[in-house]
């Protein structure tokens, strides 16, 4: 185990978010005098001490370890990554904290825990969106941006960017990239892992740039908000500026319209984007999980939206209005929340604790799909699913027909016995670890006896998180926040959206006493 | 497909059903001036009445396919499977349907209704042990003793019993067994099926009649009561001829010992019986899946003795009584309640829809585990977990040391690539049926507006079921019955028992279109 090479570069990632959050303070320096909310200086100290501190810090990770070898083996960038969420994490919750400290009015504020306030940058770097703030929109501009931009960071990946814009990994790149691009490898990128990080790079700029425009622009939303939403939604994340969500803005539908098509963009594979940059359409509409992608999204949404409009029940807004259940309104009701869940985004509009049991069932079906491979979505994949399906279908036809041995094909290429193996275990162990995470919050929450915390809330939280949704049901529904769990509960929370967003078993092997062994 | 072999062999299966029935109905014609309880002239006629439609019906499908090609393929077999419990139950469910017909002050009785009546027979024959029933006790005994005759016929499964007993499949009866006997082929059982189906039938009665003895002589069990509960434990079932279940014997513990006693056996490999016969004690003890079979029961019982012990909170036996959870009382309840549940016996002593969470999770866990491969219980069985496991940790060590193929072992031998993923599919495959059982189940009750089921009662039902368990929790825990199901979520159910008795695959396959094309 090379550890210097580790601690150098995590090093310089920590330069990197000081640096930015730094930025942020600056953009607010001078401009008090136009911004519409509640100013406060005490947040851009807060960045600046914050940035000040992690540049100090990992420059001098970097400083005191640049002269080890440059190689980077698996071992070490499994390492890098992990811990780069980890310590990321820790480092993007210090202007919350330090925000908290400084102002003496906040004392019963959220962020008067140091547990809290990693939990909402960690929340923020996963693009979970699980928040544990009840009141958003006091919050200062300045650590909203912040806020929203953890997530755009963890977005496509800091480790991505961080490949794009640094140099110095040699060959260890690649693998790096191995590990951080979700699921099984996107058909569309070429091996040279420099110049597709770049591309990726330009397409998720391209991408912020076109739906900010459009918010501002078509949806009339204020360019602060446009920004903030624009990131959590390419990032999948879920972090709002506003208290109910996406759902203050149900009079401009032109933003849940603009929000839907970009959530379902960011839900899909990245290299998608890349082809069809290099006018391959065909290969887009010919891919496989494209298409099983789309198909779950139109069916979640027509059982969603059904179920909502023959149930009859009003329709809460997250902002408390009541609506009637019109066949219009389910149906853009149904929509965004089918889209928000599945692309594992997280955005409310309306209270879908309430829907009832057939859409509530397909929403946390949906949780578990999540977005597509090389996507910014978390969940367990759609291509993984289709495997998996395609593997269960293939072991029901052995059953009465031994003697046959049918392949599983994905696209045009038969499936190795390793990948249907490795898919099916990886799915298993996300549903384990699902259970396991449910219980052990219930477990924990149960430690108190004046908790009153339910097997759902428990259980859905832990869904929400390691798949980095966001609002699950009942006490961590849509109109709920994390807040109320135990420290406990919510550093459980914190490991299942690493977990998560790496892909389970990137962690876990740190756990493992022979990654540790030399040989 | 062979229809006329089928048919010909489901025939002299109703037949020998209905040979039993009248037996049973026989040993009740001249003995009811020595029974306690209240005879029922109308049950023996109602056993008559069935064993001989069943006879007649059995007989001339025998009859008229006897002629048929005796060749019996996979897919005879496996349709031969599937009919025999879906028509056997039928006909099983025939003289409780006939006894509530026959008697006119049975009017409001829960046999009033064929679905009830179906779904009672069964779960006895899956050896599940749900009933629909709230008063067990005022039944006749004749139905009581046909009631647990299902669960023992059912228990080592009438198919082996059916081989043994009856000549003619040739090479198809191998077939057979490999469907029927649950789990990857226990390791001690030769080739020769016929061999080995007597020696099973031999070992299945050889504990029959100690049990019943030990029941009777040393518990001071009532010999009748001795005998339904004798059958209920080896085939780990759970009827009981009392309202409280096993709970009724509480002034008798040595009843609670040899029942756990004789539930451990029966959720052991057969196979592991047939080598202690011959000698080879050190094979048991070498046997990779009993040692983790005991291990769970200890560790599960461990857990669920500490929480009872340490939550403080009274225990309420099944029949109402509460008793303070002193340690003597917390270890007794614990662990009859763990090996009831983990064998899929489902007896109970004590509710433990009052237990704390913890325990009821341990509960929960184990009932999807369930008993060994080769046994008469239920669930995923220990050897596929066992498997699933091994899969796990070598799919996390894969992922940071791929070059190294490291073979996953099963006692001596390595496993097959193609057992790992059929097992690693099954285990998936169980728990997204327990998942979409629970879901239908929860939509159906829904249809009906002053249905108050809850979502924890219908998945535990789903669980319960699929598994061969019989209670679970909430509405379907240990003091209460599956009677309040609309009949249509009891068909679903019923649809569980088999398809979990049956090894879910071998049922599936028969809704698969390419299954019935010839070629």
């Amino acid at each position: 185990m090379n550890l210097r090479v580790v601690l150098s570069q995590l090093g310089l990632l920590a330069v990197l978010l000081s640096m930015i959050m730094i930025a942020t303070a600056t953009l607010f320096l001078g401009t008090e005098s136009v911004m519409h909310s509640r100013i406060d200086g005490h947040a851009v100290t807060a960045l600046f001490f914050a940035g000040s501190i992690g540049s100090l810090i990992g420059g001098s990770m970097w400083f005191f370890n640049r002269s080890g070898r440059r190689y980077i083996g698996r071992k070490e960038a499994l390492l890098l990554v992990a811990l780069s969420w980890i310590v990321g994490a820790a480092l993007a919750a210090l202007p919350y904290r330090l925000w908290a400290a400084l102002d003496h009015t906040q004392t019963a504020h959220a962020f008067s825990s140091f547990v809290n306030c990693y939990f909402e940058a960690m929340s923020g770097l996963t693009t979970t969106g699980a928040t544990v703030l009840s009141e958003i929109e006091s919050l200062p501009r300045s650590l909203l941006l912040w806020r929203a931009l953890t997530h755009w960071l963890g977005g496509l990946g800091i480790i991505v960017l961080f490949v794009a814009v640094l140099p110095g990994l040699g060959v260890g790149g690649k693998r790096l990239f191995q590990v951080e691009a979700p699921g099984p490898a996107p058909e569309g990128l070429q091996p040279h892992i420099r110049e597709t990080a770049r591309w990726l790079w330009y397409i998720y700029l391209g991408l912020t740039v076109t739906q900010a425009l459009a918010l501002w622009g078509v949806a009339r939303m204020d360019f602060f908000d446009a920004l903030c939403h624009t990131f959590a939604t390419l990032a999948t994340g879920g972090f709002s500026t506003r208290n109910a969500s996406v759902g203050a803005y149900y009079n401009t539908p032109a933003a849940d319209v603009i929000i839907i098509f970009f959530m379902f963009l960011a839900g899909a594979n990245f290299g998608l984007f890349y082809q069809a940059c290099r006018g391959q359409w065909k290969a887009i509409l010919r891919d496989t999980e494209f298409r099983f992608y789309c198909c779950l999204l139109l069916g979640g949404a027509a059982l969603v939206c059904t179920a909502i409009a023959i149930s009859g029940n009003p329709i809460a807004l997250t902002d408390g209005t009541q609506l009637p259940s019109t066949v219009g309104e389910s149906i853009r009701q149904g929509v965004f929340t089918t889209v928000a869940v599945q692309t594992t985004t997280g955005f409310c509009t309306s209270d879908f604790n309430l829907w009832p049991f057939l859409a509530q069932a397909v929403l946390v079906t949906l949780m578990f799909v999540g977005g597509c491979s090389g996507s910014t979505g978390g969940g367990i994949k759609v291509i993984r699913i289709w495997i998996a399906i395609k593997v269960l279908i293939a072991e029901i036809e052995h059953v009465f027909r031994p003697q046959v041995i049918r392949p599983v094909r994905l696209g045009r290429t038969t499936m190795d016995p390793d990948l249907k193996l490795g898919t099916v275990a990886y799915v298993l162990g996300s549903l384990l670890l699902v259970a396991l995470g449910g219980v052990t919050v219930m477990l924990l929450e149960q430690t108190n006896p004046n908790s009153t915390c339910d097997f759902t809330s428990a259980a859905t939280a832990s869904v929400a998180t390691l798949f980095t949704i966001g609002p699950g049901l009942a006490r961590v529904g849509a109109v709920e926040n994390y807040g109320w769990f135990s420290d406990a509960s919510k550093m459980v929370l914190c490991v299942l959206m690493t977990l998560g967003r790496l892909e389970v078993f990137a962690i876990v092997v740190l756990f493992s006493p022979s990654f540790w062994r030399r040989y």
